[in-house]
């Protein structure tokens, strides 16, 4: 029979990587976990992504919060202190020495018996640290398109999306929609008709001098760079904050944009068949030299 | 720093067990697939859990059919041919030799690049089979207890319930939640306050010689016992079929129990404060005997 071979490919796959599996650091075609780990069985972990700027991780203390809070909405035990993370985290990305570095961490609830039931005594924890090269310009010259999806974003009381865990077929099946319509992301709404998120990413619009993006309580993740944009909209007195918005307003909108802490602030100049007019639009511009001065300082 | 090990009591947890990786054979604590596996970095798989008897998988035709249909829910080619999985299960079967085994097999959609919109030229297969021993007689002589979750089942329009799919969060939370207040499972409601199915399995009710179970729009997944006893009721003329019902009719059902592919018929005596009584009732006995027969046959 023509069984594919196991880890085929993978040295090609991420040339430039490395992954620290509970304190060791392997190449990434040894970078293997057990099958009985929960994080492979049912989604049962959860982690965060952020890059690298001069061999520092960006916002490493938000997003170690962030895994804490993700956690204790799974009701998992995370057994690594902060100190621990931390510390294999720089160890990773130091080990790699390169200029950028793309840093993904994952804690699972590790491995128990098969069983839903069964509480951790043990969690595993992946980091993953490879090279990555800028986002091509055009990203943030012309923008990019988003269509709103046919997907609904999953449900608060079911599947929190302000936990960031292995749980991620909802956005997988929202994206690869929307790169089968030729469209760069999608937009979710919620069982009410607003706007949520997107699959990676928060999403913002502007109307009228407001900036708004959707609050907390419409089902999202609470985007650190999303925090850092509220910060500024605060300090340099931008008009607008959290407010709902149906597709209908969206497609109004005379500038939108989404944040994400690897691609920061993205303008988006296509949302379905509607075409935004000079993207990036004045405001998003002002948004995107604060938010670069701020990784700046 | 105190890292746990990788791997640690494996052979204790998984006594009685091999792994088939991609067609080779496993010992437990050998059984390792890459981090970079979209199954443990998104949940992004389809499986399907079974048992043997007497060397024989129980509806295995059944639950083939079953992984491909959620394979197509999730979008995910499958590049092993029927024929090939169906033989490598017989082989992890045959190689373990035991009376009775838990067999759980998994395809997931491959190693690609990190993110989240790239489709698989490669599954991997990860078939599980161990031993194991006949479940509590008191399952099914008194009855188990099951109490009504606070946690919606996920939207099929978010992450369809009737994918079986590795994203096990929702399941893995109201379980964990039932068994913290001492019941046995949870039940899960959606949106529009109906009854959908325990976190593994599908869950019926009998009112006035009626046997009711929720239909698969309330979001659930379709049962492989639960299309047996479905198929016994048309065949020996019992009364009902699918029908939604709230938990306020569940909790005034006359009888009730769970339907599950590795567990069958498992009488409910109990659910939140209230008792059944005199679980299991005749007709839930009939039905056992007629699914006993069913096995047997």
């Amino acid at each position: 029979m023509a069984m594919n071979p196991k880890n085929k490919n993978i040295k090609d796959l991420f040339p430039r990587t490395l992954v620290n599996i509970n304190g060791e650091i392997y190449p990434p075609e040894a970078a293997n976990i057990s099958v009985f780990d929960r994080g492979f069985l049912y989604g049962d972990s959860v982690y965060e992504v952020t890059k690298t700027i001069k061999g520092k991780c960006l916002f490493l203390e938000e997003h170690l919060d962030r895994l804490y809070n993700s956690a204790e909405l799974i009701a998992m035990p995370v057994l690594f202190t902060r100190a621990e993370i931390k510390k294999e985290i720089e160890k990773t990305v130091k080990a790699l020495d390169v200029d950028q570095a793309y840093v993904r961490f994952v804690v699972t609830r590790g491995i128990t018996p098969i069983g839903l039931d069964v509480q951790t005594e043990q969690n595993n924890m992946v980091i993953v640290v490879k090279e990555y090269p800028d986002y091509p310009a055009w990203w943030y010259e012309k923008g990019v398109s988003v269509c709103i999806s046919s997907f609904l974003r999953n449900d608060p009381k079911a599947t929190d999306p302000n936990a960031k865990s292995g749980n991620y077929l909802n956005n997988v099946l929202a994206l690869l929609d929307a790169r089968k319509k030729e469209f760069f992301d999608a937009v979710m709404t919620n069982k009410d008709g607003f706007i949520t998120e997107g699959t990676t990413n928060n999403i913002w619009m502007i109307k009228n001098g407001e900036i708004l993006t959707p609050p907390l309580k419409a089902g999202l993740l609470k985007g650190i760079t999303r925090d850092k944009i509220l910060d500024i909209m605060k300090k340099e007195k931008f008009k607008g904050g959290e407010k709902n918005f149906t597709p209908a307003e969206f497609l109004e909108a005379d500038e939108a944009f989404f944040t994400s802490s690897t691609k920061g602030i993205v303008p988006i100049c296509q949302i379905n068949e509607k075409i935004l007019q000079n993207t990036p639009g004045p405001i998003t511009k002002k948004l995107m030299t604060s938010y670069e001065k701020l990784l700046k300082a």
